[in-house]
């Protein structure tokens, strides 16, 4: 590991003052040797994918480690998708004269080493290697042990493209830890790397927090609520409720939890709940909600659980305050949404609801670095510290002040 | 602390929504209350002075917890500045209309609860608060325990100043903690404070770094360089580099490492390391300085030691390149300096030196809110995330996505 940062610390010297045109080099060149490796690619996936089975991982983990000819071309459309975004390196935030003629800018400059540790979806290999090179970061990429062979053979690749610009291979440093005493190395390296980015599930978060002595961007989970108010549009709110629930349940930007105000829910739930019935999803409510439909009685700890299935809690309020404060004790402040036509109703939940994404009559599901305009994302960052919802290019940079004086002194 | 987290999470509901007229009222409220009160807050303070000098404190630290009628009006004019600058919740970072016809604005918020623990200077405890009332975030406040009596009449003023404007007096909350078991349990209420920001020594910022299960923004050491380039004009250098050391040698952004160009020795040494010598300053240089004046011998720890003292380092260099690899090897990444005429030069350390603030032609004693134009601080951040340099009343916000949708669906 020691051998590892020494590398990085090198290479960052050289990759954060690249200029743009070397940067989107390697990126060109990376698309092209993806294009051409494609079997090859395949062939290391392979290998993960059988020893995946031998292990007897769950099934639903091992779709997702699978690499086939498609998902390699939607890592490369990612990769293409991050080259046509604008570089944030170099943006001047603000620029000042002081009083005393010196001149100030602050300047958008890259974070430096960026350690990211992640699990099961090689794709995330490509996707956060193309955004560390863009945003003049190197990246330790420490992948989970079931994907070993893919993400080193993804890792060579990325270094030839490299290598092909004329930069360092160190630029982007692919850790091997089929053990994970890595991981802790890397939480202890606190000279050598800037921030660390853990994503993955709950158990990998914790044990980050617990661990590291370097700054954390988490990207914990999504405990998203939709409530339905008293003033809401039936057509609208059922079908953005069913859209938000069954169009990708496993996702964190799904929803978990559905507040229904007493006034509506005899006019919407007959219909909401046989629809989401019928789609498969397992409903669990409140007392009152019982009567609606074949729902089973809800824990107190299912207002708490991210259930990332086709399961959804239902509970009906007296109030929208009383759904805002349940929102802000339940929700994990990922993304909320409101249903109404009413305009004070609507600012009342955008301004008292605590989330990094709140939304008026529309899905939560759009919570996503793509959908918001932002280009590809490394990733949903669920703490206000840095950067909150979808982290991009721009989020792996801070900033420097450059002063240009004229022989200013203070005394 | 069960109970004031719970306080803080309740009074952080009302006061993160308080319109900018509201929290203005308690910062002029709280300048009256100030004005009216200096004999009992000299009352207190006496307390804990006539403490400290029994416990033997060290003369430096006792004159850094000492409240007089001159330093209470300083903490005043502290709180008019506060109350002058611009209210950063509610600003639009941007805001721009999706192709489906989501209106997606980026806004900024308060961070929530902010957890602050510090040594020493009770005038913390009055520039914490109003930074922290201005962007609507509820303030813990954890003071040195030898500032205790202090800390706690402060506190009970800016309460008074809260309730007279409607708030909840826990909108501030003043631990105390006469035996550190408190710190232990702010670092760990991850669910309750939003960040935690350690200032002091560097003691306390590795405690804090190494039990924090909360995101942190640093206040840590500022190792600071002046280098004089080959291109220097002499003038201008002797002027900055005296200014440098010796305007307040105890503070953070002041000069601990003087690095001369070969070429420039000659020409500057002379005339320079006499003056900084008639001054009181005690030089530590490497080999080829020795000649020059009365130099101990640095030793190689003295390249990573910031004095705080009327000490200073000094070091020969051959190159820009050999004092920019010195700079990123041993600064802390805070605030350095070249001194040149040359515009390659110039930029080329601008460029490469890796620091919250780069100077040219001027002293490193600029690094601070007020000189940057940024009103009052909370301190001076030395990490890379969230904010980097003077953290204002702006850095103790986050941003939240507002959504305006009108019944879209991601299926």
């Amino acid at each position: 590991m020691k051998e590892y940062l020494k590398k990085a610390k090198d290479a960052s010297i050289e990759l954060r003052t690249a200029e743009t045109v070397v940067k989107n080099s390697v990126l060109e060149n990376l698309i092209e040797i993806l294009q051409n490796s494609k079997q090859e690619i395949i062939e290391a996936n392979n290998i993960d994918v059988i020893e995946a089975k031998k292990d007897g991982l769950k099934a639903s983990l091992v779709n997702r480690l699978i690499l086939n000819e498609s998902r390699i071309s939607g890592m490369i459309q990612g990769v293409k998708d991050i080259l046509e975004q604008e570089d944030p390196v170099g943006t001047v935030v603000k620029g000042y004269k002081r009083p005393n003629g010196l001149t100030i800018h602050k300047i958008r400059v890259p974070l430096g080493i960026v350690g990211i540790i992640y699990e099961s979806r090689p794709n995330v290999t490509v996707d956060a290697a193309a955004l560390c090179i863009k945003s003049g970061n190197v990246a330790i990429l420490r992948g989970g042990k079931e994907a070993r062979h893919t993400n080193m053979k993804l890792g060579k690749l990325i270094q030839k493209a490299l290598i092909s610009s004329g930069l360092s291979e160190n630029c982007i440093v692919i850790v091997d830890d089929p053990d994970r005493t890595k991981i802790m190395q890397m939480l202890k390296a606190k000279n050598e790397i800037d921030i660390i980015v853990p994503r993955g599930g709950e158990g990998l978060i914790q044990f980050c927090t617990e661990h590291s002595l370097i700054p954390l961007v988490k990207h914990d989970k999504g405990l998203c609520h939709t409530y339905i108010d008293r003033y809401a549009n039936p057509e609208k709110a059922i079908k953005i409720a069913i859209d938000a629930k069954t169009n990708r349940p496993e996702v964190c930007n799904a929803m978990e939890t559905l507040l229904v105000h007493e006034e509506t829910a005899d006019k919407i739930f007959p219909e909401l709940l046989n629809k989401l019935m019928s789609l498969g999803v397992e409903l669990r409510g409140c007392e009152k909600s019982l009567k609606y439909a074949n729902i089973y009685p809800a824990k107190n700890e299912d207002w708490d659980t991210e259930y990332l299935d086709m399961i959804l809690s239902v509970k009906i309020v007296g109030s929208i305050d009383e759904a805002i404060n349940h929102i802000n004790k339940h929700g994990s402040m990922h993304s909320e949404a409101i249903i109404t036509e009413n305009y004070t109703e609507a600012n009342k939940f955008l301004e008292n609801i605590d989330a990094a994404a709140v939304y008026v009559n529309a899905s939560t599901r759009f919570t996503d670095g793509a959908e918001f305009g932002l280009g590809a994302e490394i990733g949903i960052s669920t703490q206000k510290l840095h950067c909150r919802g979808p982290m991009g290019a721009y989020d792996l940079t801070t900033t420097k002040y450059k002063i240009y004086g004229s022989g200013q002194t203070k005394g």
